[in-house]
């Protein structure tokens, strides 16, 4: 189990072979690999020996054929958008850069789904459907890229009416470790056939193969959109609010928790004036009727519990500036301590446990000295904690530390997860043997082995380094 | 590769140690094991060496570490009601059977979900949520094991609204070829963390694992529900109406197709009294202006194609009798032709395909002088024929060979599945190259090696026996 983590010098004839073969596609210098080596978190760089900016499925197959005749990691990288260490070169190796690969490949709105190349974002996806009276829902803050997406299981804040990445994808174009290349799923709308190579990738974060194109699902743009802001007294009421609206069945497509804290950096940083109140934000989609009928429903809900009046913003660019209020959060609060680092955390509980998740999250932000703000899609259980720390302080650090540790340990005990949408990376790894126990986490190291031998797919990624563990705690066996 | 395929002779141990652990709940009787070498296919029986009754988890890893030691293939048995030869023991050995394990461990109504030992079936879970609001909607037609149901990656006629097994199911508990424990996923409603080892076991038909507890999701029961019946002229027609409905996002809860022959079998077999004519059974759920609406909608398309008026059901009991009906068409079928056998066929294609695919199958019927009823989940592009054959007849079973071969390969070419949700069991394994094409096979076969390096769990389903394939052609290297 050691060859990921015995980092080799990269053997020279590959970077030569890149750059015959590339030309300027391929690249050695500090500022692209420093660009690649990073992503949206507070984790260190870890810079790759070169970036290949690739064109096709082909020239992915080639480049693996390579890396893997010579032993050399590869990383697949899309919009760098990741918030977990995802795509740092922790082993070195080539950073494999699909960002041109940005085709929508068909639309099959007759089918309602898509197939796009893998650097194809959301944005882009859904402004090329303008027109089609289609969309694509999920939606996970930054304009990430779709086979990142996938790769990480992302989701964000539609998930609770229209799923996961998991749910959404029907099949894939994918370059194994050797350089060869399989096509998993289809275009059908289920099937038994064997076993769900797509939802094992989904996922995988680079570490089993290198996603190059996928087939998404679409959605007719509902008739009627509503979308509305409620402010609470304190944010039990807002929370409470979610859990009544989730088990009484309402087919909400939005509903979003933020706390006081979150708010008035959110006011700052995009010039709105909401009440910096504990709060929710809905999206409700589907025919007139329905629509009114969910808001009615939920309004009697949240009144019940001290909820103030619904702000509603029905015109299209009301909305997008809604959203793009709360998508812009996570910058919003960085800002509340300039020069400061962030630790996102990312748990996910049952829905009957997230009041109390939250509450006692909450006794334990009250004894540290950080600013820590706290939103996410309860609807689904699951929220972040943005815990700013001065980077050079060790005290912070201490201080991040023991909060995100409780938060996870909190939410396993209540059958949660450490990780709701961001994924592993680095940053959860260690995690896993506590969340999966050791023979599943076993089970995960046997697939790795048998579709990735040489660990050279996104090697440190998920699974945490066997011999880091204390003996007999890692299940290898 | 040969390790499934070369049937020893069972250790002789092996059988005294089970006929000493388990007594009367240990059987090698001729009818207990022809009763668990069969399904309700027209596969040739194939009878296990012995069966086992089981009832905990502890006690299927105890035999899993026995038959793991002695080399002996393990079958998990639940209700039997496969139709692609999943349980037959093909290869001898051990028949697991779960259906003793039939606790609901905890139902979780504020979560909307319930953990179950595997041999609970659906109607048994339904039965118990009876006045908890709840219920799970996932309906194969049989009453089939909610473990067996997974294992075959299920699905049936509410799938288009609620998704498969693939969809529904948050967690298992695993027993593995060595007789580890496992348990994957969680509670939460989404969990980026690591590999999706539930989703890898949904649909492994007991190759990788055996299913011992699973959680499932449920659903509040929708506030109004009405189903209708809607007789067209033309099958061409009936196909249209549910494209249609399926293009322009109509939440149907169910919408069935059965073409004239299978309601002349149903009304024969039901003592209804519905149109000889192609039709389409529908369901609507939601709350009393939301089902108004859709079916006001569907009323207008199905109309504007030359349907009949809708004849609806919406009593209890009225929907009830009108699903059994469509649930027994299968076995409707059987009776026109009697001492037949029948061979089900199980394609899926995207919907804009659906009625070039049934009229070029319609074509292919009229060649053939065997009596063929097509039916299906037409919303999610799913339908079967079932073909009627004399056993005896050579001729008859090469017309069912020639229909059912044409028919997968007009599926696959129409991007589809060769199966919908039955499962590949033994039936459909030589289509599995030719669907997802040699290198993909070769991923399926290295996680099965990895997971099961003696080939004991399940032998010979699924994948076909590489021996028998033309050199090269899957993709083992």
């Amino acid at each position: 189990m050691n060859t990921a983590h015995r980092h080799q010098a990269l053997a020279e004839v590959v970077l030569t072979t890149l750059s015959g073969r590339f030309g300027a596609r391929f690249s050695q210098g500090e500022s692209v690999r420093m660009q690649h080596g990073r992503d949206e978190s507070a984790h260190e760089p870890a810079l790759p020996d070169g970036v290949v900016f690739v064109e096709t499925t082909e020239e992915v197959a080639e480049i693996a054929r390579l890396c893997h005749s010579h032993r050399v990691p590869m990383i697949p990288y899309g919009a760098g958008s990741s918030v977990e260490g995802h795509v740092l070169a922790i082993h070195g190796g080539i950073s494999i850069d699909l960002s041109r690969m940005n085709a929508i490949l068909a639309c099959h709105a007759e089918d309602l789904d898509a197939t796009v190349e893998a650097g194809v974002t959301r944005l882009q996806l859904n402004a090329a459907l303008k027109g089609s009276g289609l969309f694509f829902p999920i939606d996970p803050g930054a304009d990430a890229s779709l086979a990142g997406m996938a790769a990480t299981r992302a989701s964000g804040t539609n998930a609770v009416r229209y799923g996961t990445m998991r749910d959404n994808v029907l099949g894939m174009t994918v370059v194994l470790a050797d350089g060869r290349v399989i096509r998993t799923g289809g275009r059908a709308r289920k099937s038994s056939a064997g076993y769900d190579l797509t939802r094992l990738l989904i996922g995988s974060e680079g570490t089993l193969g290198i996603i190059t194109e996928l087939t998404v699902r679409l959605y007719p743009i509902p008739e009627a959109i509503a979308a509305a802001v409620c402010a609470f007294p304190g944010i039990d009421a807002a929370v409470n609010t979610a859990i009544q609206t989730i088990q009484l069945g309402v087919p909400v497509a939005r509903i979003e928790l933020l706390d006081a804290l979150t708010l008035s950096a959110v006011n700052r940083y995009s010039k709105t004036a909401l009440k910096e109140l504990p709060t929710l934000f809905f999206e409700f989609h589907g025919s007139p009727a329905s629509v009114s009928e969910q808001a009615q429903l939920v309004q009697e809900i949240a009144g019940g519990l001290g909820g103030e009046d619904f702000a509603w913003a029905t015109r299209g660019e009301d909305r997008a500036r809604l959203w793009q209020a709360r998508h812009n959060a996570y910058f919003a609060c960085l800002q509340l301590k300039p020069g400061c680092r962030s630790f996102p955390t990312d748990v996910c509980v049952p829905i009957s446990r997230l009041a109390e998740c939250i509450a006692r999250t909450n006794d334990d932000i009250a004894r540290v000295s950080l600013p820590i703000a706290l939103f996410g899609h309860v609807g689904d259980g699951n929220f972040h904690l943005v815990v700013l720390v001065d980077p050079a302080s060790a005290d912070d650090l201490r201080q991040a530390e023991w909060i995100n540790q409780r938060l996870v340990e909190r939410a396993l005990v209540m059958s949660g997860t450490c990780t709701g949408e961001h994924g592993v990376g680095i940053g959860k790894t260690r995690f896993m043997v506590r969340e999966h126990g050791s023979d599943a986490l076993a089970v995960m190291r046997a697939i790795k082995a048998a579709l990735d031998p040489f660990q050279l797919l996104n090697p440190g990624k998920i699974l945490p380094p066997a011999e880091h563990l204390p003996e007999g705690t890692d299940g290898t066996s």
